[in-house]
């Protein structure tokens, strides 16, 4: 069998049955990332491809229009948006921030279909879960050769979630994860540009697009993710035919429950994260004044290392990619929020004094440390005039599963992403909506509130 | 200077003329295309996408719509009509049906944004400038890797030549070549299958998405076709920083001047050309019956060995990827026509008891002839029940620039295309308002007949 085939079985096996765990974690990551997409409403990425296209009616809720638009661009437009602020979450077993396109697909898809929120978290829930199982079979070789994960697995999880959504059989599914991989892609080189949020909406708009042409009886082939030139072979130089076949629940937990996804209290790139986490909790611990710092260095992971390449960034959006700029606001002001990845908070006189203070190295560590879905730990050190050295090392990135937000951390960032983007009144009741999500009726209360206020 | 920068600087200086004689093949290379997407228009690859959208409205024709749609869902389905049939033109220097992706894209935004006929061929000649120097600097690993280019390759081109068109500067067009390398994907695991001709189509729309996305403001990186995660170092494993820029016209002649496109008169994949030309020749010596033919082998290149993967086509999209069906075809018929492709066709016992008799094998063969655009020669041998054996050597297939489709054979293809899918009195019209299509004052004598009649 190849694994086309299995994923599509799997895929289309309406007698699966999802434990109220997952069914709730994915309620609260669709929740996250509903704030996120708020939160990049404005974002120049996100405005500027609101005006690429002369979008001609259609029946889908995109943040930048108040009329509704046709499913693929609002998918276009919402991927952008969620994932714009890089602040939604991460999911490691595929590498991808995969709400950021399954989300804005799923709600597009289903606000013209009209699904019921039930079938969405369905959807969503196979959608991750089909990330995981390509993830396991191309990573980590595929990351690392410089792919944008997001934009690649992203797409074909999509194309599993749309198809799911729209209740395409075993076949049908097959053809929408063939077109799916047909239209994969997306490097890592377009990290701090513009590009990279619209890599999310790329993943939404063509899994969109893959479910719908397979369900219009377009036919691929049946081998595109193991074997020759397939998905395996030529986005990670492996995998051939042949190739053992990933076990899916239940013979297996599921993804969402093992691994879960990691959802940001900080929005900026993920590597960031296990050195602000460190830095808090020196921050925590007192006993020094930050203008007594002499020197900061953070020990991560080589990966995090690379990701984070801007020592003095020019732009909030490279700021969201330094080290320097992270570690210089989490000491001043404690966890970096939103507002702090402006011009006028990149521009200010005590972080500018800071941030060549901190010096990133790259920190070898234990197998065990290694083989965590984020690759590593972090160990920060802060030296202070008086020689005092004060240093700690952090594992598990608030976010995680083992350290997850707290349902009021939870409010407090779709609160902080939502004010200013959605009338104030709304912002509570969409919040509440949204975590009894599973058990709406309908779509409407949720999708309506997504667009533009006129 | 990266090879965006210096591909946009050429790409955006107006002052550049090119000589008549290119105009003259880019119009001809244009003529024939709008054949092949009239004759693809029935395919059920081209019905189905029609099906998949619920295109609200637009300004641009494609050939399933009676009435005008958006232009980016016209460039998908013509594309994909373009290339349905596979009888549409290769351009070698690049391994893309270049004009399968640039000229329903081209004639689709032109529509839109009220083009002339003029500035299409420009901007056609760009697009496939660009194409041959990117595939110069890719292949031939990138195609041997398993890339279907048509769709790599081509969706770069396309975005050049609609930034073209939309009269980007030199920046515009850069970040064009950005957003698009993310667009880029497809794989030759498609190839017989519906997947296949929805690769032109994609191409063509996402060329129309990275154009337009860079002219409303849309900025990516600078360096994604060289270096470090670049497309070279993805889609082929090559082409580092630093590797020597491409020299351009004027300082080097075009590549539609020196390679040319190779039109095609059989409506089968391009491998399997050499080996009809090389029967037909034998066929026109004559001498021999075909009922007293025991054998016939055909000696091609491996790469071609390998396209033309179906000894046995169950389906007349398999026989289009078949020597043994186009050898078979071409002894009994002469040369393959449109009609030779068809489910009733396949059926003849005539065709069915020939076509076991024919024998693929890859040919060595001097460096010189390997050079060849099109990779090779072919040395074809009849050998008859009285011991007799006939053969012949082809180097040149019938299309390329050594030796071109005649005025006749040029407009006998059009009409056999046309036939069936547009009004009879409008074909011979319209092949001559083609002829003379970069003097046209606008393109809507053009566009208005690729709509389906109502």
């Amino acid at each position: 069998m190849s694994l086309n085939l299995q994923l599509a079985q799997w895929c289309a096996d309406r007698t699966l049955t999802f434990p109220d765990s997952a069914v709730r974690a994915a309620q609260t990551a669709i929740t996250d990332v509903v704030g996120c997409l708020l939160g990049g409403r404005r974002d120049a990425a996100v405005v500027n491809a609101s005006q690429a296209f002369p979008f001609e009616g259609g029946s889908a809720s995109a943040v930048t229009h108040a009329a509704p638009i046709g499913a693929t661009w609002a998918a276009l437009i919402n991927g952008c948006a969620a994932h714009a602020l890089d602040f939604d979450d991460n999911f490691f077993p595929a590498v991808t921030h995969a709400s950021a396109s399954l989300v804005p697909a799923l709600l597009a898809l289903g606000e013209e279909i009209e699904a019921t929120p039930a079938d969405v978290v369905r959807a969503y829930i196979v959608g991750l879960e089909v990330e995981a199982q390509i993830g396991k079979q191309v990573n980590p070789s595929h990351y690392a050769a410089g792919w944008h994960a997001t934009s690649t697995i992203g797409t074909i999880g999509v194309a599993a979630a749309c198809a799911v959504l729209m209740q395409l059989d075993t076949d049908g599914i097959g053809q929408a994860l063939s077109v799916a991989t047909s239209l994969a892609g997306g490097s890592k080189c377009q990290f701090g540009s513009m590009v990279k949020p619209l890599h999310a909406g790329f993943a939404a708009m063509h899994g969109i697009m893959a479910a719908r042409l397979a369900a219009a009886g377009i036919t691929g082939a049946q081998d595109t993710l193991l074997g020759t030139w397939s998905f395996a072979e030529l986005f990670a130089g492996q995998g051939q035919a042949g190739s053992p076949l990933p076990q899916l629940f239940p013979e297996v937990p599921l993804a969402i429950e093992t691994y879960g996804l990691v959802a940001k209290l900080y929005p900026s790139c993920m590597s960031s994260h296990l050195g602000i986490d460190a830095l808090l909790e020196l921050r925590r611990r007192g006993g020094f004044e930050v203008a007594r710092i002499e020197r900061v260095d953070v020990h991560l992971p080589a990966f995090m290392v690379a990701n984070l390449r801007y020592p003095c960034p020019q732009t909030p959006s490279e700021a969201r990619f330094s080290m320097n700029y992270c570690a210089a606001v989490t000491l001043l002001e404690g966890a970096p929020q939103m507002a702090h990845f402006s011009a006028q908070a990149l521009a200010r006189q005590d972080i500018q004094h800071l941030m060549p203070r901190v010096h990133r190295h790259v920190r070898a560590t234990t197998p065990e440390v290694a083989a965590l879905p984020w690759g590593g730990d972090c160990m920060a050190r802060i030296t202070l005039d008086d020689e005092r050295v004060l240093d700690t090392c952090w594992t598990y990135p608030k976010g995680c599963s083992r350290n997850p937000l707290t349902a009021e951390e939870q409010w407090r960032k779709f609160n902080d992403c939502a004010t200013g983007n959605l009338d104030d009144q709304a912002i509570r009741p969409l919040f509440e909506a949204l975590s009894g999500f599973s058990g709406l009726p309908t779509l409407s209360p949720i999708t309506t509130r997504l667009r533009l206020q006129p």
